[in-house]
């Protein structure tokens, strides 16, 4: 394929809209040429506002002559055959994570592009786009902190609309911590516990702790309705030393008896830098057929944790995440 | 009594020795007037410096005429008797924590103080008299928070020549969270989980989890070879908010390419002013023949919290905090 | 004009490098086509990693027929002479600061821009762009500072190759504030005195004062040599409250009984999101045919303080900012 | 003489009150007897609360037998005259900033005590004492900065009502760093340039400009009336990097949408542990007849910079501070 790539975006809700958004506006490798979502007048708008045109039906968009490939940012539930729907068309994908609600559906994309004999999809968990995350990469990896023994992630919001039971809260918000963390660390997790403080109703927040490969303990503490704000840290600790996400606030103020800074009120604001890099990223490997970022496998094996996670908060019990042999279209 | 209290200290490695200093040079309401170390030449040097004796043996401190009340600071495993002995002799007693080996020998001191019809066992745990744990304390009792759920407890030291296994480092280090953390939240602590990411030899970091009788959870994070440098943290998560204590450093330093700040390397200076205000308040306090501080009960509770830690790091599960029912000596 | 704005870049230095690499990788809204260096060879190799051209030289990029729009990142005493070719040839330009060497030069270019009767020229403060300088902006503009009393600016380098004597320091380095301040409290500047604590040979650092209109004092630390890193600080204090820009660090490392974060090393890598949002705003206005951002005329008014400056170095008095009368094209 | 030192002390508003509790709760080397207030009802329940007894005059408490040494903390104006009479009572006087309102009053106590041939009155410079200062005057002594350029401090009040007129604003506030500044560099004034953003009534906030003999530039921003806080800052910029007092604050708060600490309210509370070890380090060397701090000479330096300050904010100019000799009773 000879120039920019032709990009349909479906789900155009906040971030979809973003995503339409962030690649119109900060990403020449490609062009939206299309959006579908459920909501004709929304898809209009956001298409329109970017000289796209509104598909029919996300089937239409993965089919059409004018996308090279897709962005999925529909609800949840329709990732894996959106996924599944895009390697059959051999179609680039970026699929918003989670890859499915369920490790079954998941691993059903995984076989589908086993079946193809190339990696079609990239999850969009744009966390391993971020500067801070590659940063404390960096410092595990250069050996500054000595070898990791604990890592402390807290996932905070102050509200939010869609983990809104004890399961998404684990798969739609926990997820994130579920794929950081083994790339932070390059060591894949083998148990997960998650437990709450609070007994009846919608357990918010969850405390879980997770276990690596080679022994590393994590705690994670998600946290949906904070209250006070949106709020991300990690930090790893080693033998040498520990490193830790900084908060980011450019300005800092003192008035009426208080210095501070402002905190992030949403994901989209606080990764937009995030977002526009994976999707930068993204665009220029979809143009040569290929992915750059998070595999299906990499978004399956956050989909075995949480289900993990999920049935360790009804057994209160440390659960095995055993996502069997990794097919050798994801070696390396 | 009239006039200044008339101290005996007992110890005068580095703890008691700071103590004596802090008491001479910070304490107008008290007066070191004997001073017992096993180390003969090490007594009678910390006793010379300011104008006291050295005694021949713990048991003559506690006797001597010019012995109003005394402060132990001698290795763990002679606390106990030594708080007994003070209260036999009826003389308030500052004990540095933990105040008992074990929850058994500690239950001991309570009954005899039990017996004895008031208190005169005050447990050495700055911590309730550190500037920082005070403020966190009113940020949850104000209602600022809200609603506490969890806490995130941070121990670390860059070496530790006490904490030297695995149930020393439950007894000797994380008894300090045992006790701070029920006296933050006004809320006893009910159960404990201990765990490693270290399989073999010194299981240094530990992992705990807490509970409290209202349910809120408590992760501890202790490491007693954290290399980097002494390290305390908290932080108080709740429904509204969350407050943490925040490093304390004088001056930032910006050179080399990097800006920052000295960590400190022990904790007798990073507490030396929570244990002035401590020693100050017992001083006063127990020249009115009694306490103002942690209790016999409290350090009881600290051992009978640490026991279950222990026990936990063998089973790998939950244990319960049982203490038994509070005398009425200790109520309010 | 329809279609993707074509640049030609002259200067394929650091920063027109720098310029080149952003345009292609984050403004969808241009393209490169073009680019001039003297150095033909360096030329060839910046505009073959985008697939432009070199051309023969400026003249010959300023009117090619593949060229709709100019960024003149070129040594500065060539920038004044350039700006005026592009406007002769009625193409928008975007300049890098400053302008031009002398006020006398800038005013060339404002006069010529007058004469054709439209706004081509956007200057290069990309500080503007800045999400920390435009968020202390908004606390001036919206009151929570109360009325402004005084600023004080930091901007040091570790070393510096361009600001290499006392003129430069000003015209160089110290003009970035002389264009900032003003925007900031929307007050224009009506004095200035430079001093320096440093005697003979090259006086750096300066310390210098500046006055607005409305009578608001301004410190001005310039340290070309300071060693230890890249540092950019600016506090509005005001009636109400001060805000002043926070330090961006996305990790914080603690080892080595330190804590503490990474500086910058250099402007262009500190305010690279701000010279990806002004090209990205540069390219949209220009494809229209104007300009978003700093104008000659603001350039213009950047170099008449700085002139002032160096000479109140040489007279040691405050000197007076007087740049003359606004021709009505840069009203409101 | 033998035992505890006996004070009395002068003024018992909010400063002479703090002192006496101090004293009484946290220097054991001292014992408050006496105390002196105009307000006699004032006098008599501070001194009641200590078991001191309140004397009719000032006169008589320095003449008293019970009284061994004096702190003054009575209005500035009556500094010189009361540190002129312990003078002459032969006995050690800790004398609140400044000494004396003139220069030349400050020099009449400079002579009194160069007449008596020992030295036995000490200022009440704290911020000498002060854990941030030390650590900052460390750095500069053992040349971890290079060599130093530039010092910025600033001194700001929510409000203040003793510095109420553009003299005292110099005299009563600024005083502070015209001590602190010489004493962290080991560097003596020779200049001083005072002007205001504000040019009617009074001329709230000043900017002044200091030079040291070797050259420093020292910015000192003071804002009596800065509405948001006290807050106390000082960056010393030498040629290989800088060091900065920290904000202190134990306990940081995230809540609506916010991040931060409180910021202190008033000198008293935030130089508290300052005044403990001033006033311990003074009664020491008091009951050994001498002073160990800040001395009538560096006093009288003060008073000399700050009349300097006076004068340029009258005639625009820089003015130059000359001391004149200094007596040998205070070499080294």
């Amino acid at each position: 394929m000879s120039g920019v790539l032709r990009v349909g975006v479906i789900g155009a809700g906040a971030m979809g809209a973003s995503h339409v958004r962030t690649l119109s506006e900060s990403v020449p490798a490609a062009r939206v040429t299309a959006v579908y979502d459920r909501d004709v007048a929304r898809a209009g708008e956001v298409a329109g506002a970017v000289g796209a045109v509104a598909t029919d039906s996300a089937e239409a968009l993965v089919a059409s002559g004018e996308v090279d490939a897709v962005v999925v940012a529909s609800p949840d539930f329709t990732h894996a055959d959106l996924a599944v729907a895009c390697i059959d068309a051999g179609k680039p994908v970026l699929c918003e994570k989670p890859l499915a609600v369920t490790a079954k559906d998941a691993l059903r994309v995984v076989e589908a592009e086993v079946a193809g004999g190339r990696q079609l999809v990239q999850v969009g968990f744009m966390r391993r786009f971020d500067p801070g995350f590659l940063a404390l990469r960096r410092h595990v990896a250069d050996g500054t902190l000595g070898e990791v023994r604990l890592v402390h992630a807290v996932h905070r919001n102050a509200t939010n609309s869609t983990s809104t039971d004890d399961a998404t809260l684990v798969t739609g918000s926990m997820v994130h911590e579920l794929d950081i963390v083994p790339w932070l660390l390059d060591d894949p997790l083998v148990g997960i516990r998650v437990e709450s403080p609070v007994a009846e109703g919608f357990r918010d927040p969850q405390l879980a702790t997770l276990w690596t490969r080679s022994g590393v303990m994590v705690t994670v503490d998600i946290f949906a309705n904070a209250a006070y704000g949106y709020d991300v840290r990690c930090e790893v600790v080693g033998t040498r030393g520990t490193a830790a996400l900084s908060p980011v606030a450019p300005v800092s103020l003192r008035a009426a008896g208080r210095e501070g800074t402002a905190l992030g009120q949403d994901f989209v604001a606080h990764f937009l830098e995030a977002y526009r890099v994976e999707l930068s990223a993204w665009a220029e490997a979809a143009a040569r057929g290929g992915v750059d970022g998070p595999s299906a496998w990499d978004g399956y094996l956050a989909n075995v944790a949480a289900e993990a996670g999920v049935a360790s908060l009804s057994t209160g019990s440390r659960e095995v995440i055993d996502p069997g042999e990794r097919p050798a279209l994801y070696a390396g």
